[in-house]
């Protein structure tokens, strides 16, 4: 497929947005990155989105693709030849689904907590709750992963992709609040795992340096602070 | 495959319930259904679902599945004999998968809006919202259902599994709040669909009548406004 019939809007920061580009990596598919403006939407993200108008959105010729797991799945059935994202067995597939959504709802929301917690004590409960999300996963390492590297066994797959997105933002937040989220004692698996997707062909490129994430990250907190433009 | 082999644990006011019911009944599986008392947890439940502790779960054979749209997709792979109930092809399948996302985040909530609204005005304005969730919904369902009754075509699939299971709770709050949500005028093609899909023979035993949930939706609001037992 020619580079110009697949595009992927977003922008580097976003955890949502490295979803579908390691997807796209992985199926060895060639894409145009066009990264929106922080601050503002373009014309074609909002023709492309006008439900929820946000990153990451895939265009597959003309066709839009929106959310970033769908986009995921989305791929993963289109370029359907090895290597498979999800896995083919229909009770794993719905592990990984299960603890994809897990990661979203529960996991990821548990460390914007952290950001907006007030006061020592209120952070160090809410920090409790990410590590003890983070033990949850441990255990669905050791199951999924069934001996391999990565959730996905072998090779990376789609729980690998749906969490290790967030790994930048977790090093940037043990980073903010000078604690080991993942660390040797309580998760000894996540440690080494996200060592090894972080290192993957398909991820290094697209996993921002955790300095770089940091700065942006004090850009916009400094944003969301200031008063809305008049 | 034998009845017992296949358990649902739910309860039959539940939307998130009737899903992997109504999936069941597409793919003509047998099942079990374990209902919970409410106001508790079985045992069952506490084993079979330890992060959420949430119903729906089917149990295949010995194996739980959790989370209401995973267990569908579920069903849809391991009963994969017709009739499918994610469409075949990719950019629909992704397609009902962000509608069946859209009802889940945002039109449900929504609905949820009017009940905790505060005044005349606000239950107005939360009542307007819903209106245009479900006209945006009126929209995917004319590209949908490409002429067909349902959003899967002719026969009903993922997306209407996913919005339908809502039908019986938007009948109560139109009852509680004497308002009409889907209408003539605004969402003629969801007027049809709704009547259609309730009187499908997958959905039919399975759909509650709208007085005796109105019943159940008081029994649920007496016991939120009661204080917690010490």
């Amino acid at each position: 497929m020619a580079k110009s019939d697949v595009k992927v809007l977003g922008a580097w920061p976003s955890p949502f947005v490295m979803r579908p580009r390691i997807a796209l990596n992985i199926k060895s598919v060639d894409y145009e990155f066009l990264q929106e403006t922080f601050g503002s939407k373009s014309e074609l993200l909002l023709k492309s989105n006008p439900v929820h108008k946000k990153i990451p959105v895939l265009i597959h010729g003309d066709k839009p693709v929106c959310e970033s797991l769908i986009i995921v799945e989305y791929i993963d059935e289109v370029w359907s030849s090895a290597p498979s994202i999800l896995p083919s067995n229909p009770y794993d597939r719905a592990t990984a689904r299960f603890w994809a959504s897990y990661v979203d709802e529960k996991l990821f929301p548990s460390m914007k907590e952290i950001v907006s917690a007030d006061g020592e004590e209120a952070k160090k409960a809410a920090i409790q709750v990410v590590v003890d999300g983070l033990v949850l996963l441990e255990d669905a390492y050791a199951k999924c992963s069934k001996g391999g590297k990565f959730f996905g066994g072998e090779q990376i797959g789609y729980l690998d992709i749906a969490f290790g997105s967030y790994v930048g933002w977790l090093r940037v937040t043990e980073k903010f609040n000078q604690v080991k989220l993942l660390d040797e004692a309580k998760t000894p698996g996540l440690v080494k795992w996200a060592e090894a997707f972080c290192a993957h062909p398909a991820v290094k490129d697209v996993m921002p340096e955790t300095d770089k994430l940091a700065e942006f990250a004090k850009v916009l907190a400094k944003a969301r602070a200031a008063p809305p433009p008049k």
